[in-house]
């Protein structure tokens, strides 16, 4: 086994260094997150970073990039203090990933990647139309990391949109079933397969 | 589709609702977080909600549950400033999702599941053996979210452990080749394969 250290790390070039970092951290959850400004123009990017902070209350996480680098969601999200998770199919992959590129403000990314923006009753945010799970969130409150000024968006869960076949007698959604994907690094997508579901553990079992 | 409000999920029984929630936010990275308290002793424990926060300066984070629920390894970062993380294998997972029992503060649960605490060079904090990819950090911060008493805990990455046989050409890391496994809601472990890599989004490609 190789033992690579900090500083060596730190010599390599930029991309390989953000690719092995990326998939360091593991696999993760692949969304888009859809959002809508003041002029109710609509904006679409794919996230990776979305976090589980807990279930009651039901709090989910993202965390965005510097300001510089990613300033359409989370501005839109400020503004309306409203945006939504949506996850991703085969069927759209291709089309989510384009959406990671830097399109001007003024760009709708749903018409740039050809994504339905979907509105549902009197949610603000657009839902990914193609979607089959998806959720709407009302902004909580964005944590600013110091180390990196990147943000932590705290969201609380408020419309869950999804297909009801996909629950499970226990709450349990089988997201395989739905082709729901996992993507690693920074640019890989991933299929999954049920290993196995090993219930609640306790200390005596 | 079926529109499912807050108010409604608010209503469900506690391990329905955290089944649903958990498996909302999609699929996670499962990995084991050692620790070494003051006196020595080591513990292990499964975590899901790890996070990417950047890639130069590495940083990784990782949400802990409220201290009453999951108060030892927090305590022990805060003693030592200094844990690992270790991915999961189908040849331990079943030790690994044991770990996530409740065990007394004075039980080394790298004992109790039976995975071995591997001790590397000056690194206080045990690795797992048996794991192909892991690491150690050093801790940055810990950030209280004040809506349900769990915490970010930001860590900087100081020393990697990997194959390097997994190390591709452009830095990244084949982890379903090492059979690094992804986790989905609060007892479900998964297999992973690759669906596609696309490169670097540009608007006009």
């Amino acid at each position: 086994m190789k033992h690579i250290s900090i500083d060596t790390i730190k010599t390599w070039e930029r991309f390989y260094r953000a690719n092995f970092i990326n998939c360091l951290s593991g696999f993760k959850s692949a969304s888009l997150v859809g959002t809508v400004n003041a002029e109710g123009q609509s904006n679409l990017a794919v996230f990776s970073s979305i976090v589980h902070l807990g279930s009651d209350p039901a709090l989910i996480g993202f965390i965005n990039r510097p300001l510089a680098a990613a300033p359409h969601t989370i501005n839109n999200i400020k503004a309306t203090g409203v945006y939504t998770i949506n996850h991703i199919h085969p069927s759209f992959v291709a089309k989510a990933h384009q959406s990671s590129a830097k399109y001007a403000v003024d760009i709708n990314e749903f018409d740039a990647v050809n994504l339905e923006a979907q509105f549902i009753n009197s949610i603000k945010a657009p839902f990914v139309g193609e979607s089959f799970i998806k959720y709407a969130l009302e902004l909580s409150e964005i944590v600013p990391i110091k180390q990196n000024n990147t943000f932590l968006v705290i969201g609380a869960v408020t419309d869950v949109l999804i297909d009801d076949k996909l629950m499970e007698e226990d709450g349990f959604i089988a997201l395989e079933k739905a082709g729901s994907m996992s993507c690693l690094g920074i640019d890989a997508y991933y299929k999954t397969e049920l290993f196995e579901r090993f219930g609640y553990a306790r200390p005596d079992i």
